[in-house]
């Protein structure tokens, strides 16, 4: 993955946030917590997956897709921004 | 959570995999490994989680949606049938 | 479709709406519009649509999964509250 | 929309059969016809569009992030193709 440090520390975070709303999922089925309760947390976990999903696919398209050998044109800068906004409004 | 035991269980093993599969995109993260491989165990992982979201809203539509102090008629049944394949459908 | 007029008007002026733009969105492509233009409009189409569905689907589950031959509980209602919400989070 | 007219046929032709599907989904609205099949039609419009959307982001890809002054290199090739895999399975 090739970004540098600085970077990738945030998504390091975000993961292991999810990787704790997860754990508090199973806890709460091991529980027999309320059928509203569980699904709650699932349903956070699930949304904060697909803003990590999100930001994962944007440093792709930024870093792997759009610079190749030589720096991109502003209308492909254009155009990633475009693909971008809406991968992120499928993965709200 | 009004399931039995037997019911629930099954579900536990899968968000207990989903802990686990997020567990190994944070270790990727912090290997700093390929970002394809990373995109693929995000894009493994939220597809459980959605698919054990599917499951754990079909279980609440069936029992605390459908059922109050009368059975449901066949007709309640059969469009709660619908509701749950279209929510299925839009989280796999 | 056991809704009353009154309650149906609204669903049908959506539907069309959404026809209309649909109808640009071929007009867009015929006329070789940019491709940010039909992105766009082919975005906004989508958008109404999804959100005509949840309607719709919490109409379905508000008329014929939670109404039977006796009226529905309060935890019914709510645990139909619940379902409906996160059907309209995942359709936005 | 820099596609030639051979690429954009089959798009028309796939944005004149949804405008077909939304008609029928008017119509069944306005003939009180049953929440049952408004909702099947509904879904079939809605799942048609998603894969237009999918065909035309991957489209935009292609052409207008992947392609600037230079051919993209190998690698850019094999990441769009990793982007465009994803966004047509949340589009499914």
């Amino acid at each position: 993955m090739s970004h540098t440090i600085k970077d990738k520390l945030p998504l390091i975070l975000r993961a292991k946030r999810i990787q704790g709303q997860v754990q508090a999922l199973v806890r709460a089925l091991e529980e027999e917590r309320d059928c509203s309760d569980v699904l709650q947390l699932m349903s956070a976990a699930r949304g904060a997956m697909n803003s990590l999903m999100a930001e994962l696919l944007e440093g792709h398209i930024r870093s792997h897709v759009l610079s190749g050998r030589q720096k991109p044109t502003a209308q492909q800068v254009v155009a990633a921004d475009e693909v971008i906004d809406m991968v992120k409004s499928y993965l709200k």
